[in-house]
């Protein structure tokens, strides 16, 4: 039976497991990107690992979230970025060069390798043939520290595009239209492969925008064969040598098929608030726009602004309109300004921004209140703009900048219509990529050889390998359904301590129990108590690493949530299911000790335990855990776990893992 | 006896009094400007005044503090400053297209006209010989009604200017040797007008450099004549019908004289954290710098960006330095980009930004923690950079160029001994200041022709003429030494409320009692009793204007602060003096009563006034105010007599005033 291009790159990644549909697998990483918001955790970690250098073929550190730095703490975490880069060997890629993504597909993204970054929107590069997966940012550390990265693999579905893209159509239409058709659930556990004789039609860039905007599917990642469009891309950025050709075998066989046939697509919009709310734009021509933003990593590119400048050459924004161009990458600002565009396009009056992910996250140009954005970006979750009850639409850079042209949604083959000279601007790449690459600073010429930290970045403790004796007091008892907000809230005063876990560690349970921190931590050791669905929500990762690092040994819960127990396995607590009797009858302050040799027990797959509280009664704890989960327990967590293989020379692809 | 320029620009716009040191006099505004964050208010108390339109010449309302949007209120505090200048015929700039004495100066400052502006550097077209003043929100607003300005006549300092500058040497060089000398507090209560043979040597630009900064003497305002220079300006701007020549007459008498050799100056810094904290740059060369920025009011024109961009052209920012290039105006940006400058300056490794005040004020660029940050700005006091302990340097953009290549700083003219081919860039300015004005939208333009306020912009109450019977109980009794920081605090989750009055309200006095708002709104009159130096500290204007909206009705003190009492008989708040035993003897919560005829008392100049309290004994208390205050405090404040003499015809130049 023959392959598709995803079971290929797998197939020649592959350390453990077997390519079925559900099966877990383990796989080889080339390269790991990480961002400034997800990146001060993932160092701290892989200082707290103790390796002396990333292991992998590549790693790549951008600053592109917070580079407006309104808080010194924003700046801060940059300046260790970049020591951290130097330090364990990364890229660093400076504040202000661009948009991981966007940077990343410039720069280091190739056909055929495995890429696994801590940012949703890291199957970009699918676009040139790479596959290209988005993880937690423990994820990212353990593969820098040479470990596979493992997966269920997914359904592999075939999106196969027919035809050709009409005038103003582009390929944001496309995965719009995707959109319009499965909805934001539609591609969870799936990984889609575009095959088809539309596939040619596209550039590299378009590609890229679909694959981007996979994301909001659900997909693992996207990805596209490679070919002449993809080696043009690769000589036009300079990286010719790097092109490998790559497609699907003739008898690939796919877990299911999409057909979209690229000569029906119209201009398409996502209403809000919702990336798959999507109408034609017609439906919704004659709205008011207070604001259009054309960029993100979605439409950010130099082929995705030059559009938007082409139209408005010549013309205006309309008065009641503010515009704001924030393009994904430097390189992009940087030849549009040496052709003219950015001139012109201040001109028109555009507000010119630095390259941001910015807006897109709510940071900068939040809207005005009870007022319509239109924005070339890939979420429009309400509220994510930076204002409750927006109205934020989602579209092309043609679409975005018809909108501003005219104060209103208009399909731009109306306004084309309706104004003379203004043709549909197509898809046009530069002769060659031709810009500066100062910002962007390679291993050779860093900065920094250690870690600068700023008072709010403290360290990260490593928890030792699980003692054979497990015993302390009952800290705190919970009723069921405690979520990840009320271990750790989400709130920005609370969440700005990120990069500091013993300061958000403060915050532990706070909700519940203000004095809970410090009782822990005088306790040195002892166990949470909970109902069921214990740990539900949010999947952050310091739900599970504050009570880590408060000396939390382990959770007595009548059910987990999936998500936060993997956490818990990660950072080394072990999760017990209790039944309802032993949750009734045991209370706050219990001292509490599991009788076996807990260290030996985890290890050789004991599922039950005894629990002696008070030294008084006994109840029966289950442990429901995989070989691997057990042995990330036993050593400590993910971490510990993962230095340890490294320390033994088993990484990257440990046999006995 | 013969004038100096700026006596003859007084004369020609006085409207009361004589121009003698010391003396009050009122002024005819010609022109007035606004920027964001002091705008909402100026606005919404040029609504309360119930006029149709602005009575001056010219009004402009900028958007520049704030033009990064972080929160949904920025943009609401734009949209509602585009409709108030649409609904009452002002300019309205975009936010993004630049800071207001940047964008000022290129589309309306012009000889001869004196300008009133909401913001400490109104003084910068001084450089074309206009008399601007930065003063209050109230004067502006009342000014914009048609009412004058009155001011205590200054003293006229003639700084005389002799020589050239050298290369190297800047404008910049100029006020921080004047700084150096004269320290931060040298100007306070003088016009600085310059003279002399140098004069004719410096551009139109580089004198707004000078006067831009002027303010960091303490200086009311800094006025240089017109000549060949200006003339070339405003042809270069296409406004050479505007030019008027303006001299000091041969035999004008100064109050006093500095001279200073322009040929004797060399790269100067002000070192943390004073302006006049000033250095030669070669006794601070070597330290390490982390961070630079190029732009502000100050340096943010083409003609300071362009020599940054000229030394940095084939060269690059050093790995350890972030650059960021902040222009003044988007005139400034898209000149250059036109010209290839912007991506010459990307290529070279700096971070191009939208044209605003942003990081001068704190806003975005934060430095990071234990930094050193040069900064082409005109202030570094500690912490406005939004970070406490800071090491903001001030400089030329000569001098911050070369710390950007060097990494460290160095005075250019060692650098250039040691890099080929780097040369003193000079002064340049485009043969055309052509760029698009599609962001500064004229009143004939106006999109708006009602106000629209966002739910975080409430009504200023415009208090009714003063009673003649006052009475009330005594709301509060507070100790000597109280601050406007107690009345209104400054905090940042306080002051968010800035232009929402019934909101910000709320907090009034609320660190003495958290109950005062609501006891106060309840008790609908009343007053508040204090000892020594009320309202001391900051001037602002919110700690008379809350206690008004709450319904207080006079004050009484032992002694009152100066600012904080004009701010009350701006805001019809009697202020009334009380000797020791009054105080003592006065409960909180005893009632009240002012026996006389208040309002008639008040007209007629009574300076005693009879305090019943409890309707059981009696105190004196004292008013201490000139004609002026007692008609501003008869009509209601400030707001109520301007729009008084408006409807009656008076203004803008009442005789009876």
């Amino acid at each position: 039976m023959g392959q598709t291009l995803t079971e290929k790159i797998l197939d020649d990644h592959l350390v453990e497991g077997e390519l079925e549909t559900g099966e877990e697998i383990g796989i080889e990483i080339d390269q790991v990107l990480t961002q400034d918001t997800t990146g001060t955790m993932v160092w701290l970690q892989f200082e707290a690992m103790g390796l002396d250098n990333v292991q992998t073929e590549l790693a790549a550190q951008y600053c592109d979230h917070q580079t407006y730095q309104f808080d010194f703490k924003n700046t801060d975490d940059h300046r260790f970025l970049r020591s951290a880069a130097g330090t364990y060997g990364a890229h660093f890629s400076r504040p202000g060069n661009g948009i991981c993504h966007n940077v990343h597909r410039e720069n280091f993204a190739a056909p055929g390798k495995t890429l696994l970054g801590s940012d949703s929107h890291t199957p970009t590069p699918g676009g040139l043939g790479e596959l290209a997966i988005g993880a937690g940012g423990i994820d990212i550390t353990v593969a820098m520290g040479g470990a596979p990265y493992y997966i269920e693999m997914p359904e592999v579905v075939n999106v196969r595009l027919e035809g050709e893209l009409p005038d103003w159509a582009t390929a944001k239409d496309v995965i719009l239209e995707l959109l319009r058709r499965l909805s934001v659930k539609g591609g969870v556990g799936k990984i889609l492969e575009y095959t088809g004789p539309g596939v040619e039609t596209l550039t590299a860039p378009e590609r890229m925008t679909i694959t981007n905007m996979g994301t909001e599917l659900g997909a693992t990642t996207s990805i596209f064969p490679t070919d002449e469009q993809t080696q043009d891309y690769l000589e036009r950025v300079g990286r010719a040598e790097e092109y490998v050709e790559l497609q699907p075998d003739e008898d690939a066989e796919y877990d299911d098929e999409i057909v979209v046939d690229l000569s029906d697509l119209e201009p398409l919009i996502a209403q809000p608030s919702m990336p798959d709310n999507v109408v034609p734009v017609r439906e919704v021509a004659g709205t008011d726009v207070d604001q259009v933003i054309l960029g993100s990593c979605t439409n950010g590119g130099y082929e995705d602004i030059l559009p938007g400048a082409k139209m408005l050459e010549g013309r205006e924004v309309d008065k009641k309109t503010d515009m704001i161009v924030a393009p994904g990458s430097k390189q992009a600002s940087e030849i549009l300004a040496r052709q003219g565009w950015v001139a012109e396009m201040m001109a028109a009056g555009v507000n010119f921004s630095e390259a941001t992910c910015g807006a897109c996250i709510g940071i900068g140009h939040v809207p005005a209140s009870d007022s319509v954005s239109l924005r070339t970006f890939n979420r429009n979750f309400e509220g994510r703009s930076g204002i409750e009850d927006d109205n934020v639409y989602l579209c092309s850079p043609e679409v975005a900048t018809a909108a501003a042209i005219a104060g209103e949604i208009v399909d731009p083959r109306d306004l084309s219509d309706e104004l003379d000279d203004l043709e549909a601007p197509g898809v046009e790449l530069p002769e060659e990529y031709d810009a500066s690459k100062t910002d962007l600073i390679s291993p050779d010429e860093a900065v920094d050889d250690e870690l600068v930290k700023g008072p709010n970045i403290g360290d990260v403790p490593l928890k030792d390998s699980l003692d054979s004796n497990l015993a302390g007091p009952t800290l705190l008892k919970m009723e069921d359904n405690i979520t990840t907000d009320h271990i750790i809230p989400a709130t920005q005063d609370i969440l700005m301590y990120r990069s500091n876990v013993p300061k958000l560690s403060e915050f532990t349970l706070s909700r519940i129990d203000e004095t809970f921190a410090d009782r822990a931590l005088e306790a040195d050791g002892g166990f949470l108590v909970a109902g069921e669905n214990y740990g539900q929500g949010s999947s952050r990762e310091h739900a599970a690493l504050c009570p880590m690092y408060l000396g939390v040994e382990g959770v007595l819960a009548q059910s987990f949530a999936r998500i936060h127990k993997a956490n818990l396995f990660n950072f080394g607590l072990i999760p017990l299911t209790i039944d309802e009797d032993t949750y009734e009858q045991i209370e706050q302050g219990d001292d509490v000790e599991i009788v076996d040799d807990v260290a030996e027990a985890v290890k050789s797959g004991q599922e039950e335990f005894t629990v002696r509280v008070n030294d008084d009664w006994e109840a029966t704890a289950h442990l429901d855990a995989s070989e691997r989960e057990r042995d990330i327990l036993a050593a400590g967590g993910k971490l510990a776990h993962t230095k340890a293989q490294a320390e033994s020379g088993d990484s990257p692809a440990p046999a006995d893992d």
